[in-house]
C-alpha cells in the first residue's frame, strides 16, 4: 500500500511528511474515519462521511474535500481488495505553539492511506474473542472520533499482556465499549443490548447496520448500558467495527459466555451483515 | 525561532517534517514538556527531565536525548533570551497504523524547538487573570503530560468566547487546575490550599517551587481540593506554569477575588519565585 494521500496529492509513504507544528501533533486536534473495503469496494462510505463531518462539526475544524474520492483513488492506486482506508484531518499547521487555534483560512492538514487486511475470512469469527474489562479512563466525549487514542491503545496492549483479544472499558462497572468496537449482548431471554448513542461511546457505522440486521431478525433490541455482570450471564456477547464487522465474544473476563462457542445468533447478523454490505 | 531540532539534527522549522505514521499523530502517543527560559537560562531543567522520564515511563516509551544539551542549543542557536523550549517525544513511526505497539527496537520521534514569550515583564501581573470554570471531561491520568490536549484547547477558546483569560476546569464542582497551569487559592485565614498531586492534576514543575515560596514566607499549605465555592470565596488566587510563572487571578465566574486586584502574598510569591530561579 505505498500510494498515500496529503493534501491534495497523492504521494509514496515515504515523502507523506508533515509539520512537527501541525496540530494533530501538539494538541491531537484531530479526527478520523476507518472505512472497511471488501471486494475493492468501500462500505458504508456516506455514512463515515456524514459522522465524519459531524466530527468536524463538533470540533469547528473547517475540513472539506472529496472523501469518497480520495478513498476510491487509494482503492484503485494500491489495488486493494480488502482492508481499509483510513482518513484524517486536523486542524492545520501553526506559526506558534498556541492552544488557541490559528486564524480561520489556515488549511487543515488531510492524509489518508489504505491497508490490507482479512476482513470476511477472519479465523477469529470461528473461535471468537476473549475480552477482559478495564476502568474507561478516556475523555468524555468520546462519541468525537479524534485521534487521542492513547488509552485505547494501552488498553490493547493490556489485553496482549493478559493473552487475550481486547478489552471493554467500563464506567461505574457498566460497559461502554471496547478499545476500537462498540459492544453488545443478547441476553437469556434473547433481547440484543447496545450502549444508547450518548457521550460515552462512539456512534459506530457498523453498528447501525448490525441493527437493521438484528431487527430484520425480530430480535428485540434495547439501547442502553449494561453491566460486567450482566454481560457474563449473557447468552451470546459481540462487537461491531469497521474492521472486525461483527465478531463474536466468547469470553469475558475468563467467564465463558453461553458454551463458550460464538453463538449461533452472533453468526447469522455476521452473514446477513457480511451479504447485505456486499449487496449496497 | 528557525532552528528547530528533529531526530538528531539541527534543521530549519520549514524541513522539520515527520511521517503521517508517527505514533504521536495518529494515537496521541506521545509526551512532551515546556522548559521557560529567563536570561538565556533554562529554569528548572532538572525537575522537567524528570518529569519528562517519569511521563515516558508510565507510557513505557523508551525515549531517551541529551534534554538539556538539546534544549541549552536551542537557546543558544536561536539566540533566545526569554522564552519557552518545547520538548516531544512520540513512540515512533510505524510501518502499518495498530493500536499495538511497534517492535521495541522501533526510533522514538524526538523533536524540539524554541519560541519567544514575554515572562517577567507579563502585563498581566499587574491586572490578574479572569477565569470561568467548566467540568473537566479529560481523561484520568492528567499527572502525565501528554499531547492529549484537545479538551484544554477546547477550553481555552471557550475562555476567548466568554472574553476572559483562562478556565479552570472541575470534577464534582471540586476544582481540577487551569487549562495549562496548577489552580491555588489562599483562604481567608492565610492557608495556601492546592490540588494534592494525584491522576487528576499535571504534577506542576512551577508548582513545587512556589510551594517552597509559599512555606518560607511561613504561610500553611493544604494539599487538598477545594471547590468553585471556597475559590470564589478565597482571599487570594493564582496559578502556577512554565510560562505564566505566578499569575494572579482576580476573578472566577465574574465574581470579584478579594478586593478584584492581584493579592498581596501572591505577588510576593511570584517576586520570590523569580528572583529564585534566577539565582538557582
Amino acid at each position: 500500500m505505498n500510494t498515500v494521500y496529503l493534501n491534495g496529492d497523492y504521494v509514496p509513504k515515504s515523502s507523506a511528511k508533515i509539520s512537527i507544528f501541525d496540530r494533530g501533533l501538539l494538541f491531537s486536534d484531530a479526527v478520523y474515519e476507518v472505512i472497511s473495503v471488501i471486494n475493492g469496494r468501500l462500505i458504508d462510505m456516506d455514512r463515515h462521511i456524514s459522522r465524519l463531518e459531524r466530527s468536524l462539526g463538533e470540533l469547528s475544524i473547517d475540513g472539506f474535500a472529496d472523501w469518497a474520492a480520495i478513498s476510491e483513488n487509494l482503492v484503485t492506486e494500491n489495488e486493494l481488495r480488502e482492508g481499509l482506508v483510513y482518513l484524517q484531518v486536523s486542524r492545520g499547521v501553526m506559526d506558534e505553539r498556541d492552544y488557541r487555534w490559528p486564524a480561520p483560512e489556515t488549511a487543515p492538514t488531510i492524509f489518508a492511506f489504505a491497508q490490507n487486511r482479512v476482513l470476511v475470512a477472519n479465523p477469529m469469527a470461528d473461535r471468537g474473542m476473549t475480552i477482559i474489562t478495564r476502568p474507561d479512563l478516556r475523555w468524555q466525549r468520546c462519541d468525537i472520533k479524534t485521534t487521542q487514542l492513547l488509552y485505547a491503545s494501552l488498553m490493547k496492549m493490556e489485553a496482549v499482556a493478559a493473552g487475550v483479544d481486547d478489552v471493554w472499558m467500563t464506567r461505574d462497572d457498566m460497559i461502554t465499549e471496547g478499545t476500537s468496537q462498540n459492544a453488545h449482548i443478547i441476553s437469556e431471554d434473547g433481547v440484543l443490548i447496545s450502549h444508547q448513542l450518548d457521550r460515552r461511546i462512539l456512534p459506530g457505522v457498523t453498528r447501525i447496520e448490525m441493527l437493521a440486521q438484528a431487527k430484520s431478525m425480530e430480535l428485540t433490541v434495547e439501547e442502553r448500558a449494561f453491566s460486567i455482570d450482566e454481560a457474563k450471564n449473557a447468552a451470546e456477547a459481540f462487537v461491531s467495527s469497521s474492521t472486525l464487522l461483527i465478531m463474536p465474544v466468547v469470553e469475558i473476563d475468563g467467564h465463558k459466555i453461553g458454551d463458550g462457542l460464538p453463538g449461533d445468533r452472533t453468526e447469522k447478523i455476521r452473514r446477513n451483515y457480511i451479504a447485505a454490505v456486499q449487496r449496497a
